[in-house]
């Protein structure tokens, strides 16, 4: 029967604690919680993209794509998208940065479900998102 | 292979961002986040059908039922149901209110998985419902 | 087709409520939020492991082992843990324990993905998890 895949992309540390980054297993993918942060650089401290929504929800959905890619998959696979803000305030800003990126994505097949509601997240991080996909 | 399809039901707007209320693609189904607005009606803001919990739970299990049944699915295919409120306080009331509109439902099969935690909503909304369901 | 099956581990009670501590449907298996109760003793209301972080998290890893195996799975077959703590405070403590524990667990397959975020609890606990896992 099929494996289970670590997805660790080359623009991410390996993973800090002993979870991975994503998963693959069968036409079942995962992606774990991801932040906005930089690309990893041999020993640097995880950087978030900037202090503001905007580069840090790009950078997240950047992250999500590198492991959805690592896997073999893309977002046209993607079934649900949770986004984790902290704050109710930053929907409507989210929302325009959301659409334009996926604007841009050209998708060919319908959008992910969503859900998005407000947690507390560490210090700094504004917006985690994860995702769940089925590969054809 | 098989495609993804969005699922909108009559009573749902198209969906006011770039995601889809529901996807299905081969036997899984994802149902976005539900609140508890009434049936979309054409030049009307979304309502939510009341202040309080039961009418806001009792409109968003509807809402999650007609995506499911907009996919050709039911509450028997749902394996995971994940319910935000905003209080913990609401929460021996949110599953009275579960309880009966399940019994309702007259399940043949074992009731879905759950999880329940408290989470910021945007103002007025005391709940918030996803599923993900798989078909027979 | 394949039928869904409520798993409850004799650890567990009957669910409080209508929903299963986890579901199994041909080879996807969802756990329901666990928190650090102790194993079920008749006659006594559900009672955390301890007031501590360690103690509840153990606990409640061990909880949803015992769903898993219930339903013929096991941390191997884990695509998804979703980490639900109160206290931003707690991750570096959370880690600790989760990767100790993990390297007890002696794997061997790839580490799930896992989602941490900083949600409300009922008064007393300080963490809850769930888990998806697809079976091989």
């Amino acid at each position: 029967m099929s494996d289970k895949t670590a997805l660790t992309p080359a623009t991410h540390t390996a993973p800090p604690a002993k979870f991975s980054h994503g998963v693959r297993k069968g036409n079942i993918l995962q992606v774990a919680g991801q932040v906005g942060f930089l690309p990893h650089e041999e020993g640097k401290a995880p950087t978030p993209a900037g202090p503001g929504l905007r580069e840090q929800t790009l950078q997240t959905l950047a992250n999500v794509k590198a492991i959805l890619e690592e896997g073999g998959a893309g977002w046209d696979d993607v079934m649900m998208i949770r986004v984790y803000l902290t704050d109710v305030g930053h929907f409507a800003e989210m929302n325009e940065i959301y659409n334009a990126y996926f604007e841009e994505q050209a998708l060919t097949q319908p959008p992910a479900a969503r859900t998005t509601v407000y947690v507390g997240l560490p210090a700094g991080l504004l917006v985690e998102i994860d995702a769940l996909a089925v590969l054809s």
